[in-house]
């Protein structure tokens, strides 16, 4: 006999195993997918903040850059909505994850907070409830005209291990989706799931992102973006989709191309750890690195 | 105006792209899924031999270790089958590639061939009508049983560059498709092509293998084997459901699950060389290694 009893952040549950009890945290994951209005904090920022009070989920995913939207020219126009993860942006979001207990990710344009670092990063903020993990991943891979409004990002791939939530958490942001060398790495430090908060633009990567999944035994949850922005005649169209995988591959839940929406999916984070899948082989100790280019 | 002309080795076509003529060389490739007997290597060999004379194809793709049949138990048995890359099997599939002015990669038992060289190899014959490329690739990744029955690979991820062809051919076995470093290797070290010699039991491999195409911008073909083997009350089922798919991961050709079959595309190799897919991006040298692990 099995019991699994739910554990939404304060609630460990048990499982029998062979009359061996363990604890077995199921993690309520949710993804919202929706058009944030260029340049528009304040609007986007609300509905952030309205969806954190009202989704039920311990970990909620927005879009890259969600709090600003996406289709900019130059670096005066993201540096114009810049904030350091000490800004008001960032702090307003904390302050709602710390009250309602849920850990939040999502894209905002970051400045350096240093006075002569004028950088400015296509980042997610990564926050904890309690505060003590809260980082920032900064883009490593930009695409199309990012790279004119921003700077490559120098965080690197990191793993965000919070063992209050039995969950060690890794971010990577849209384009890098395409580098299995981004979810390899974060996989290698160990995240069980991985989150991708994204605006993106083609469909091409519904072929890649279940096997970031499968080739890593990893959760993956990629938050997209709807809607279109327009510049100077060129018409950028994000197209939805938002999806979260699980450890196989599988698809857990999907959005729609067009409409706003929220998709959810309970996840065992634990069991993404062991990478045997059968008696004699396991896809990271099997991994030959002195082969690999 | 675009005149394109179909190259099969020894036509060379002509394409005019805004007035420059440029030599453009389409490929014809077969991929051959078959049921092999275990043990039976005259039987196995003629099929093989009587492909090559069949198919009307510039290269064809056999399964992994097709000459010997797959599930073996320990090294008395696969070093009973197995022979140097100069033994009989490999030197027929060789004089009839050489006849028929074909390539053949297809998978046997390979024996070391120095005196005290008793290693054995999961390996892939690569063969070339003029042999002056011929070699070949040992398994990297061993799956299951595998580990009693062969040593690992010691060969690496390397390409065969044939301007006879206009082809640079990579090779990969079966359970190396689920490390994403495998194909990246090859793809960074040139490959417009990988080929996979298969003997696969599950179905999962078809969640990655596009993924594999996609994010390397290259031309992948499964040589899946149908069929089921039996040892000691033990039954491993091979799935067939062999696949060509091109360079952004879309299928250009698939067998079915059960029966023998063969499947072929046209394709262009010089078409995946240029990894740039809009006017900023080019998913090789945006890569940053210094980020991987």
């Amino acid at each position: 006999m099995q019991l699994i009893f739910r554990r939404t952040l304060v609630k460990p549950g048990i499982k029998n195993i062979e009359n061996k009890k363990v604890t077995v945290v199921i993690m309520k994951i949710a993804v919202v997918q929706f058009s944030p209005e260029r340049g528009n904090k304040e609007k986007n920022l609300d509905f952030i903040l309205s969806q954190i009070d009202s989704i039920n989920a311990d970990l909620i995913v927005f879009p890259e850059l969600s709090t600003t939207g996406y289709f900019f020219l130059n670096r005066e126009e993201t540096a114009s909505l810049a904030e350091p993860f000490d800004g008001p942006t960032a702090e307003a979001i904390s302050e709602k994850a710390e009250k309602q207990n849920k850990i939040i990710v999502a894209g905002f344009i970051e400045s350096g907070s240093g006075t002569i670092d004028t950088k400015i990063y296509n980042s997610a903020a990564i926050i904890f409830p309690d505060r003590k993990l809260n980082a920032v991943y900064r883009k490593t891979h930009l695409f199309y005209k990012e790279q004119f409004c921003f700077d490559a990002g120098d965080t690197g791939f990191f793993v965000a291990d919070s063992p209050a939530h039995g969950l060690k958490l890794g971010t990577m942001i849209c384009y890098d989706w395409r580098f299995p060398e981004a979810a390899r790495t974060l996989a290698l430090k160990g995240a069980d799931l991985i989150v991708c908060p994204s605006n993106l633009v083609t469909n091409v990567w519904h072929i890649s992102t279940p096997s970031r999944a499968l080739e890593n035994k990893v959760y993956f949850a990629v938050a997209n973006r709807t809607g279109t922005e327009e510049r100077n005649g060129e018409e950028l169209c994000f197209n939805g989709k938002s999806m979260i995988y699980g450890y196989n591959g599988q698809v857990l839940a999907g959005a729609g191309a067009e409409a706003s929406d929220v998709i959810y999916a309970d996840i065992d984070p634990a069991k993404t750890r062991d990478k045997s899948f059968n008696e004699f082989n396991d896809i990271f100790t099997d991994r030959r690195p002195d082969m690999y280019v």
